[in-house]
């Protein structure tokens, strides 16, 4: 090590499980939970800089958490390109999720098509996804400390921001007024189970934050329910982007009615249908004639943060033109380079990018912005459920503008922890015997609905 | 900008175009003329830290480097995202190399098939191209000079290295003992054109570097002559990777051929056919059926550095399967960092990954050396043509040992300019009236045969 990588090298890291408020927020799978566990990861060099993460939170995130924060202790925050490896090694086959499938020799890993996780509703899990979804909160957190020791923000360390501001959209969902039972935190939004609650909420995220692009979480309604709503939202909206997303909950035949139905007014469909080869067969509907006869459905892309959520999974989609565009995740892609470098695999086959969100913080929006700042075709609005989440760790919140939110050039993700509230929000998770410590959304419906179990796909 | 970023503002560019010597060497466009253009670039930041940058020195590429060098005063050396938009507006169509194809709206220009270039033999030439290999010496220059500031070798810079030492091959070539009329330097090696005298080229350079694995440029005489040579260095040399490189002079049927007579001794084989669509049809060759009915040739992949040269041309080339290995070049690809992320597409499409080698300088040895440290599957030994420069502008000359060149953790590229080496090698630039200029090695083959053109591919 040099002089410098001495000074940069990883002293301490800590670990800090949290449950944050989640609203009542409705997909196919059932329902978000009073309270969704997040990880938050601060790490301090040598030198004294400080650097802050955020993943997924759930037992088994934790369980490969915990021997790579050991492992990470004397390696230089610059050391990214092993973390990949050195996360395979500490926290490999022999970790406590061992009963989640290992990714090699397995050919059903990648591509296996059906098998949807209640957690992410993010595609197939394997051990080297969750892997990658753990080490992508420590890549973030050692570019903070890099950043923060070198004065310089996070984006220049991925090569310099393109854009000073980055676009975000307004994630809309079906949603009850308040959890079964009156469990959890309160908010004032109400319910939104129709396409004048659907209007109404768009309405508010476009007063609040000027979003101007609007995708609706689908998969929960009969898809005739669900392209009402998006008509109402196509009239209330005229020319802005719109997005529905029933995370593969139709059949490729649904899919491509819906898509016959909505292809004048929606940017992108995403995840019509369960996994690459369905969605092929859908795109390969949308390439052909529409039932007129005619060109008609040309032109609708096809979107995924389901069927391609790792670099294994490219080659057959991109082969097979099953998708349009990819919605990338740091977290998914094992952090803020790897996801440049998914930006470069697409744009090399022409395939468009914008961005994916699951239920998150303000370290992660930082780290979203930041990446995003550097990536010159991503001209998506990118997707985030941070409106949602009424609570955070930092002492000040992200704000949006015109649905932008700046890009700074404060050093690292330019965002502070605010020690209390991490400290109330860890007591939450310390105390929880409710269940809550891994995300379940059918086990929240059950709440309301005991017979309810995550349908198989395709629903409809 | 933020104060670091301030430091990190480049205040000064100095561009050194020199004349380096060059031995005779052959390749299917004719030979090596006595003396070879590059391109020496210095920056200096407003922090006072310095940077060096190499890439090609003819005149097309230094039309388009004084420009860039003149809008990069200001930004700051890690603003290199924006770097191509930035090269295309100041060296776009309107620069004084506007004869050449733009790739814009050029149908043909990223995939055209037969034009091959007689200076870098590196498939056709577009001023997308052109940009980029010039840009690639500013990139290499901002990365010096930004680890220089920050204490950190470029590896760190580029997310740390996987290894610490860097492996190259020789690269053996057919040569004359001297260059027609006497011209330019003399080296004690002597002529290479038959199997006796490549073995003893392999066996020099084995005995000097270490290198253990050995690479022919073939094109140069008929297909038998050049699989006679291979199986003379096989014999030399048994168990050892061995490459053949016609740089696309031959048919489809020749380079199955020739697929057939090598393919138990060969590592890969270099684009043997000029364009994708030949590559295609060898690559589809090999994975049929050999001539004696049984899958004799499967196992022998098809590498090249002329038919994916841009990220333009892998779409069509991976999804046909044309090639199984690029030999990637960051004079090429826009830089280092740009070169990571051919990395990362051809590790999604399971496409290998190798390195290409023009005559270059220590400072471009330097810069792939700290490139190839980060990849974690570029586990093919690099090509240099290192050796045969006698001639620097560093104060030390990088070594080999075992074929290897270590991958240090000095500040920058932890290379140091003479000043008086370089001085002299401008002095010979500026004297050039030879037409040394720009490089031409089917102009320098018509001083031994007057009646010499560049051949017509295919030409075997
Ligand atoms: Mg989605
Ligand atoms: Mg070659």
């Amino acid at each position: 090590m040099t002089d410098a990588d001495d000074a940069l090298a990883i002293a301490e890291v800590r670990l800090t499980p949290i449950l944050v408020a989640d609203p009542p927020l409705l997909n196919t799978q059932g329902v978000h939970q009073p309270y969704t566990p997040r990880l938050i990861i601060e790490l301090t060099t040598e030198g004294g800089a400080t650097g802050l993460g955020e993943t997924y939170g759930d037992t088994k995130y934790l369980d490969l958490a915990q021997p790579l924060a050991t492992a990470l202790i004397g390696r230089s925050v610059t050391d990214l390109n092993g973390l990949p490896a050195l996360a395979a090694e500490v926290c490999g086959d022999s970790s406590p999720s061992s009963q989640l499938r290992s990714s090699r020799g397995d050919p059903n890993a990648a591509t296996g098509a059906d098998a949807v996780d209640a957690g992410g509703l993010r595609g197939v899990q394997t051990a080297g996804k969750l892997r990658l979804s753990v080490l992508s909160g420590f890549e973030v957190a050692c570019l903070d400390a890099w950043g923060r020791a070198a004065g310089l923000p996070v984006h220049a360390l991925l090569g310099g921001k393109v854009r000073d501001r980055v676009e975000y959209g307004a994630y809309l969902f079906y949603r009850w007024a308040q959890h079964p039972g009156g469990r959890g935190e309160r908010d004032d939004w109400g319910a939104a189970l129709d396409p004048v609650g659907v209007v109404a909420q768009a309405r508010r995220f476009a007063d609040t934050y000027g979003f101007t692009s609007f995708k609706l979480k689908g998969g929960v309604f009969p898809p005739a329910r669900e392209v009402a709503a998006i008509r109402a939202l196509a009239a209330a909206f005229p020319g802005r982007p719109l997005r529905l997303d029933p995370n593969g909950a139709w059949s490729v035949a649904t899919s491509l009615r819906v898509a016959d139905a909505l292809r004048d007014v929606l940017e992108y469909l995403e995840d019509p249908a369960s996994g690459t080869d369905r969605m092929a067969q859908v795109a390969a509907g949308l390439r052909g004639a529409g039932p007129d006869g005619g060109r008609r459905r040309a032109g609708l892309p096809l979107a995924t943060n389901m069927c391609v959520t790792t670099f294994d999974e490219i080659a057959e989609a991109f082969t097979r033109d099953a998708v349009q565009i990819v919605l990338c995740d740091h977290h998914y892609w094992g952090g803020l380079r790897r996801t440049r470098e998914l930006a470069a695999v697409c744009r090399a086959f022409g395939v468009g990018l914008s961005m994916h969100s699951n239920t998150h913080l303000g370290i992660s929006l930082a780290a979203m912005t930041q990446v995003a700042a550097t990536v010159p075709d991503l001209v998506h609005a990118c997707d985030t459920h941070y409106p949602w989440q009424t609570e955070d760790v930092l002492t000040e919140r992200l704000a949006f503008r015109d649905g932008r939110v700046d890009v700074g050039d404060a050093p690292g993700l330019g965002v502070a922890l605010d020690r209390d509230r991490l400290a109330a929000l860890h007591r939450r998770w310390l105390a929880d015997d409710g269940g809550l410590r891994d995300r379940d959304d059918a086990a929240a419906m059950r709440r309301a609905d005991p017979g309810w179990t995550a349908p198989a796909v395709p629903r409809w």
